[in-house]
């Protein structure tokens, strides 16, 4: 992986440790966000840890995920976001303001730069050459309070572009296209880095798309070059001065290579409910759609809804259907209406929601019972919307624009001509809903606003060196973390209310689970591979060790969700041999000698008589900070040292 | 009242009884509307009475009180509202096309008609000279199958106006001071008829929005004259042919008349938690707000936004409160949009959502914790917003718009100049998310879609002459159906399906009633004075018929409530003498005689071993539909003979 640009930015951020793939390395993080959602657990964390003011370059909180707002909780939410932001020295953009990634893009994501955000699209940001990662809420606060991030280094992939993308193909087909070749985790351990003649062809707002949905192959990150392109963009932002060229060495090494050349792509569509399950449009046009939903921090850049308006204009959607427009800025918004073409969308008939992640996270628009769902989204997990029996495609804003008009699922290029798009040489910048830091003696002594609903995090005991319970629930693969932990109008707003949100761990594919867990006193959780993919959500951790779980025991785990485990205390082990899966059933009785975690781990089935051996890929510090019982301890004792 | 307009409509349309105050007179209706919250409902009675075909003259089904779908009911609502529509020749206005009262203004309502609609707030079509009357459900579906609607001929109250509106005072002004004078209940069994010089001053949409917030004084319905202004507004809709002049006789008698200088008024403001509760915003000023709410069917109209866009030209929101912004129509947001007078809304940090209810009726946007919420709707009942413990307060835009911007309470006067706003000649007009009614042979073959959530009507079996129960709990005064019949995120949904809903009777005063009601097989409600206030929600009537309530006992009930559990066979009783109120106390085991509910009416307190006359008001037909257990089983008694 020798000059790639992962080497680049990660040999100036590495604090300890070596750039070689599948070493340890704690990198040093300058910039972080946070998204509502699981920013106020995140806050919550960083006021645990006894810091009073961030210590990276750039922090900004956003809120975006919890606006419906149909009682006193978000609302709390927000008034404890805005002000410990106020107190801490943290950017906070106000509700309403825009989605997190699209207006982090817009506003401050910067080349060259390291990133952890607490959602799992952070990565949106590696569309302008910064590196950035999801991460679970308590690596952010620990960021924040100073810490180094660490990761196994990962592989480099080189996804070398060539050629052009034909009209009415997009941004979306690459990334679905990457998902159709390498599934939900072909990118585990992996950086994902565009290179070639292509990239130039791809604006920044197209490959934040491509590096946004690049999330859903397990990947570390994915990553463009900074170029011209990135130059002009953060120019027309008014930010020329935050540019700096980041490309690769020409005979730079990748430890694979895939190659997609743009020309020959055609519309794709995710279908139900993964999104590697990838067919081309034309393979499934036809199927009578619902609802189209269009937006999200996947395709809610004012290209993209250049598009969609330009479809649209002087037609109307079809009777068969709604459709939903959530525009990922208001910057977007206000470029659409000086233009005229927010007209074109709502002549249309379009209905035309807030700045939000809206119906990608199930917060409103949930479709109909059995309904089918067209989305620009980049997640169709089951019961994701908000109805557990939708059936939800993902698809380009070309696509869904098509569908839109037709009322069944549509290749575009069945519309005529592609419409030509101005784009303006300028922004419109407009700050006015980003609060700025105040100064640290002006802010120190502002009021952290706790509402009702925001309760203190549970203890942390250190852990015992054998684990006793049952295996509470026997699952299968890619479990992802909407199954764990639900989000969706119901339950996103507890997410500062461990207690409560437990309520709803794993409800989706069983519904006595909870209370299950209550009256075994905690236990196990088995499952097959890519365990806990998905987001970056920490409460499909800290919820589980509400309930007493000790370990999950799986085939293997997908990254994120692996720290969030070992952050929160419960030990993520994995079957030496795949097949003793199958010697575990639900109800079985188990002990589990984990030691200091540094020797061999055994699983004893007391049920069954059987000792299964288990692994684990925890480092030292790993298995340091799990037997303290968590991260929170170990930050800490750290910096109390 | 000789020569009033309500007396010249009303002659025209009167098909038994007389046109004499305090008679019953049952009045052909030539337009229904229906919204959605209570639509499902209505559209199922309409079912129930077995015809296939509405009668009216015009008949509009609308959705926009439950958009935020959530999970798959509102979405499921929405296809059986469109389907039966379809089916049964009802036009009907697709989720986002707007707000029920401002799309049938824009679009529908015409001088001279009678309209009656499954919303409370539908007399704001008063505006246009249209006699609209909120109604139940029932009454409704019974006006669609061709039945007439039976009111007591109103006393006609005359609000003289003279003057003129000083800058930023607006009609919203105007009915807070009728409110201030005669309070939520001063106008039970009466028009309020506007007329005087000071007509002429206001607009139709400014009419509407006195009209449409008359209800809150417990009103039959508000009047205003059709005249040249009326003319003008429908020949900018491009509806021209739909004027007719209908204005006073010169020497008209009125029962009663009230006088307002417009000239002399001020900004007003009702506080919590009535709108009778009204001060000048100068005695309230200061006061530290969370939120302002702009819009709902009583300020959202193309004028009244544009006042508030352009008093936040080029300033920002405070920091401590979130601005929302629901328009009324497609249209207004068109025109705002053209006129990039969106923008300065959008540039100011307004947060714009759907052109729906929403806050208003709890669906979302609820404040935080004990939060002040400024909004420019027509109710601030306790609990309404979503936020049990909020405070709201009722304003015009005006003084929303300078609130938003101090984030105080703030008399728009100290703004400085009054924007000069720029009405459009002609309006945009684009009824493409209105489905017109098919012709019959095509319709009948439409398929109803029936989501899982809907659930057919409970039975109502005829009454005993002798109704036994315990008195299962005692109200005080101005006890309003969100009282009774909460609406909200969580319960809106639940408005097809009675007993899922019926688990939230009453829960606001008392959230053991619904399972002290289900253990005691039903019984009594005792309360005081205006018992059922608010909305035209007939689920108020239908959920405690399904927990067996058999009599409402009160000191006296608000007009459409009244008639709601007529029709769904509970006994509305009165006091003889109020003090006898004090005779009973909650868990009192009682005894009505009501026979057939022709003759005196007998309460025996067994637990106290009293014995209290009760009155009632029932005409021999309510008497007989009652006994008959309800009205749908009389109407369809009636239609077969």
């Amino acid at each position: 992986m020798s000059g790639t640009i992962t080497e680049k930015i990660l040999r100036q951020h590495i604090v300890e440790g070596k750039a070689a793939a599948g070493e340890v390395a704690a990198l040093k993080i300058d910039h972080t966000l946070t998204q509502d959602a699981t920013g106020t657990m995140a806050y919550l964390q960083f006021e645990a840890i006894g810091i009073d003011r961030v210590k990276t370059e750039l922090s900004v909180s956003f809120v975006d995920h919890n606006t419906l707002q149909t009682d006193f909780k978000n609302s709390d939410d927000h008034l404890f976001l805005q002000s410990a932001a106020q107190k801490y020295g943290i950017h906070f953009s106000r509700p309403g303001n825009g989605i997190c990634h699209q207006v982090f893009l817009e506003r401050f994501a910067r080349p060259g730069k390291t990133l952890i955000g607490s959602d799992s699209h952070t990565p949106t940001a590696g569309g302008i050459g910064s590196f950035a990662m999801g991460a679970g809420g308590l690596d952010v606060a620990a960021a924040m309070a100073g810490e180094t991030f660490r990761i196994k280094f990962p592989k480099v992939v080189g996804v070398k572009l060539t050629g052009k993308l034909s009209d009415w193909i997009s941004a979306k087909d690459v990334i679905l296209e990457v998902l159709r070749r390498i599934n939900v985790n072909g990118g585990v351990g992996k950086v994902l880095e565009y290179f070639g003649p292509g990239v130039k062809n791809l604006t920044v707002p197209d490959r934040a798309t491509i590096t946004n949905m690049g999330t859903e192959t397990g990947c570390t990150t994915s990553l463009f070059p900074s170029d011209e392109i990135t130059r002009s963009f953060l120019e027309a932002q008014g930010r020329g001065e935050h540019w700096q060229e980041i490309v690769p060495d020409e005979n730079a090494e990748y430890d694979e290579v895939i190659e997609i050349n743009l020309s020959e792509l055609e519309p794709l569509v995710a279908l139900p409910h993964s999104p590697g399950n990838v067919k081309t449009v034309r393979e499934v046009a036809g199927l009578k759609v619902d609802q189209v939903a269009i937006g999200s921090c996947t395709n809610s850049s004012l290209k993209d809804l250049k598009v969609v308006a330009n479809a649209l204009k002087g037609k109307t959607v079809s009777q068969n259907l709604h459709l939903t427009i959530s525009a990922g800025s208001r910057q977007v918004v206000e470029h659409l209406i000086d233009s005229g073409e927010m007209k074109y969308l709502i002549q249309a008939g379009a209905r035309i929601l807030e700045n939000t992640c809206g119906p990608c996270i199930g917060m409103g628009s949930a479709p109909c019972s059995k309904g089918v769902s067209v989305r620009t989204f980049n997640r169709n997990f089951e019961g994701r919307s908000g109805t557990k029996d939708a059936q939800v495609y993902l698809v380009s804003p070309e696509v869904a624009a098509a569908t839109a008009l037709t009322g069944v699922l549509s290749d575009p290029r069945d519309l005529g001509e592609y419409p030509k798009i101005e784009m303006p040489e300028k922004f419109f910048v407009n700050d006015n809903m980003i609060i700025r830091p105040r100064p640290f003696e002006e802010a120190k002594n502002i009021k952290v606003h706790y509402g009702p609903n925001i309760k203190p995090l549970p203890p942390f005991p250190p852990l015992p060196d054998v684990l006793r319970g049952e295996a509470l629930i026997k699952l299968g693969d890619n479990i992802t973390t909407d199954h764990i932990m639900p989000a969706g109008a119901k339950i996103l707003p507890l997410r500062s209310n461990i207690p409560e949100i437990s309520k709803y761990v794993l409800e989706v594919v069983d519904n006595n689970f909870h209370q299950r867990a209550v009256e075994k006193n905690g236990g196990f959780i088995i499952a097959g591979d890519n365990y806990g993919q998905g987001s970056s959500r920490e409460h499909a951790a800290l919820a589980p060790k509400h309930l007493g779980i000790k370990a999950v025991i799986v085939k293997s785990f997908a990254r994120i969700h692996l720290a969030n485990l070992i952050n929160f205390g419960i030990v993520p082990l994995t079957f030496e041999n795949p097949d003793d899966y199958d010697k575990i059933e639900a109800g079985d009785s188990l002990e589990v000698e984990i030691g200091n975690l540094q020797s061999e781990v055994f699983l004893h089935n007391i049920t069954k008589g059987t000792k299964i051996k288990l692994l684990h890929t925890l480092s030292e510090l790993d298995a340091e900070i799990l037997k303290m019982g968590g991260k929170l301890s170990w930050i800490r004792k750290n910096i109390a040292e």
